[in-house]
């Protein structure tokens, strides 16, 4: 046999520009994070990175408020993440009622459905939350075994409130899942007070690392749930019963671990804990609220109320005759700032803006502001 | 409420000790690829990242030596695109038939029974392989609808041969479905002429790159199943369905890349090409040989039939009264060499070698002889 030569390219090195990432998600990274990534792979079994390991699992409980000891990172962004929850705790035919307040919700319905959940659905129009009363009364309609509801939803900017869910989760005998993808790091999350079961999240936003490895955490309620099931998890990546013997004493071999993804996220959270999760989540709110300001003295609208707005990813609306997809490009190739544009009901209707972890800064938002009132005065 | 501040670590930067890593992998990233890897992320639907993904798929038909079209990297370590194979091409009460020759063809019955298939099985001690003929009769017997098996078995050392097995299952009307986690990039594979379906690899061996993103392929043949099936892929972050319309032309969401291992991967898939995939394949087999005669210089055994062994990765047999992780620790800490120890059946009976991609070098071979024939003297 020989080899087909035509189909050998002769490429040039990687060759990227440099972004300004203010869309929803993947934010810059943290240089300090980029060359701890940069460090030489050792093997997953090598002692030097089960200290790696472990400390992942202490600065991620910290991040995250909780004392569960089943605190990791997923080998996969964060949908993989969130598939792990879903997908290690749903046995067929359970009961699993979402909230959707946007793009997220929805995926974490396809996702039950493919697990064989018996799906129940509440709405909010995207940009709303749910109120407790209406939690409860859903809680009291479906009797589900697991309540799934986004923190804090990437497609609408819109932030659930979670005081008092746990509790209400405890008294229908229902497990918590909810969503932290776009708020761990950046806005305020007590895991263990809310008495939240099951959270994932991303490195790539509130946490200042690329994409790749992904916040898992699993109480020892829900834990109980995942080891009394009657069947397999249908995902042997994804299996948290067998991670466990590798994230825990055990040390079993289950799966290459992205190594230097590992490196990345250890220097991000180590990072995190020197800043200290209160001051990230003031220093979001801050810059939050200063971008908001100057959107709306450049007369634009904010598409979430005040009160429920996430500090991490404020969604604005596009002024009526304006092409918002245009405008995203432009600030893309001509000013190298990427914004995002919206999703499902919001398609065409509003832009993304984040503000999350590294890029959390007022020069960005000047940036931002200067860039964004350029490109709007010429298309007018 | 408050923050507990007793969680609070106060950790140095990451400090993590130089090693050769010649184990089962990982292999030691070419310092090249860390230098791509390292280069700051744009967003997953940037133009530029397009690009980089349009590269890697080309560069890994070459690789591979096929001319599929979906050909592409999953957002996870090898065990993930193993996962996508099977999830993806597997509907239950399918009869799947695996030929297990090691560790990785058990992982394969375990999937594919989560997938609900109808498992059969072959088997040969580890460190053999089978015979066309052997393929034939239990083609005969069992006319599953796919056949799966190792190219390269990472627990035994032993390389499968495929040639006319492709064939055999286009008889047989079946899939013919590979594992090249420890072939691709250092062992002869040529996915097209032998008829393969689906295959899928990993990127820290023959690659030279760190662990993240996993090389996927799927025939038109295999692609058409998939078209055909009666229900969702019990499986969201893997749906290949789904994935298509991001690595294709539409360019629709689907959940975020890790850039940067996109990044290092096409450099890594560059740096191939550059030197052309039958020079690596040679360089791997002079290197191997160098190896082996070494080994066997020092009076030791390999487990594998020459006509079968791996040029990647080689299985030695540890000498009666020999302590083999002993050994191994003592390589480790004392010389910073990985090497493995043996799985399974080989558990305590084999040390196992790797000379991939950037590693398979004879100063490496030297560096670990060396090495080996102190520690091996200290304790006799």
């Amino acid at each position: 046999m020989s080899v087909r030569e035509n189909q050998r390219l002769q490429l040039q090195p990687l060759s990227i520009p440099s972004r300004l990432l203010l869309g929803p998600g993947p934010s810059n990274a943290h240089p300090a994070v980029l060359q701890a990534m940069n460090t030489p792979p050792v093997g997953h079994l090598d002692p030097t990175f089960f200290t790696v390991m472990d400390e992942i699992q202490s600065l991620l409980r910290y991040a995250w408020q909780t004392e569960n000891p089943f605190t990791i990172a997923v080998s996969g962004t964060g949908t993989s993440a969130m598939e792990a929850t879903i997908a290690n705790v749903t046995e067929p035919g359970d009961v699993v009622l979402v909230g959707v307040i946007g793009y997220f919700g929805n995926r974490l319905v396809d996702m039950a459905e493919r697990y064989g959940a018996d799906v129940r659905i509440i709405t909010k129009p995207w940009g709303q939350v749910f109120s407790l009363e209406e939690l409860q009364t859903a809680l009291k309609t479906h009797r589900p075994a697991i309540l799934a509801l986004v923190h804090a939803e990437t497609s609408s900017g819109a932030c659930q409130p979670l005081e008092g869910v746990g509790q209400l989760c405890r008294e229908f005998d229902c497990l918590l899942l909810i969503d932290t993808v776009t708020s761990l790091g950046g806005v305020p999350i007590f895991l263990d007070e809310w008495d939240v079961d099951l959270a994932y999240s991303c490195s790539q936003k509130g946490l200042s690392c690329p994409p790749g490895a992904s916040p898992l955490t699993i109480s020892p309620r829900a834990w109980k749930k995942l080891q009394q099931r009657q069947t397999k998890v249908t995902n042997f990546y994804l299996d948290m019963t067998l991670l466990s013997k590798y994230w825990g004493s055990d040390r079993v071999y289950h799966h290459t671990a992205p190594i230097n993804m590992y490196y990345a996220l250890r220097e991000a959270l180590r990072l995190l804990s020197q800043e200290g999760i209160e001051n990230s989540w003031q220093r979001h709110r801050q810059n939050a609220e200063y971008l908001w300001q100057q959107l709306q003295d450049l007369g634009l609208t904010l598409h979430v109320e005040r009160e429920y707005r996430l500090p991490t990813l404020t969604t604005v609306r596009i002024p009526e005759g304006i092409d918002g997809k245009a405008i995203a490009r432009q600030l893309l190739l001509e000013h190298g700032i990427e914004i995002g544009s919206g999703l499902g009901e919001l398609a065409g209707k509003v832009w993304r803006i984040g503000l999350m972890g590294f890029n959390s800064r007022k020069e960005n938002v000047d940036k931002l502001v200067t860039a964004l009132k350029q490109v709007l005065s010429k298309s007018i």
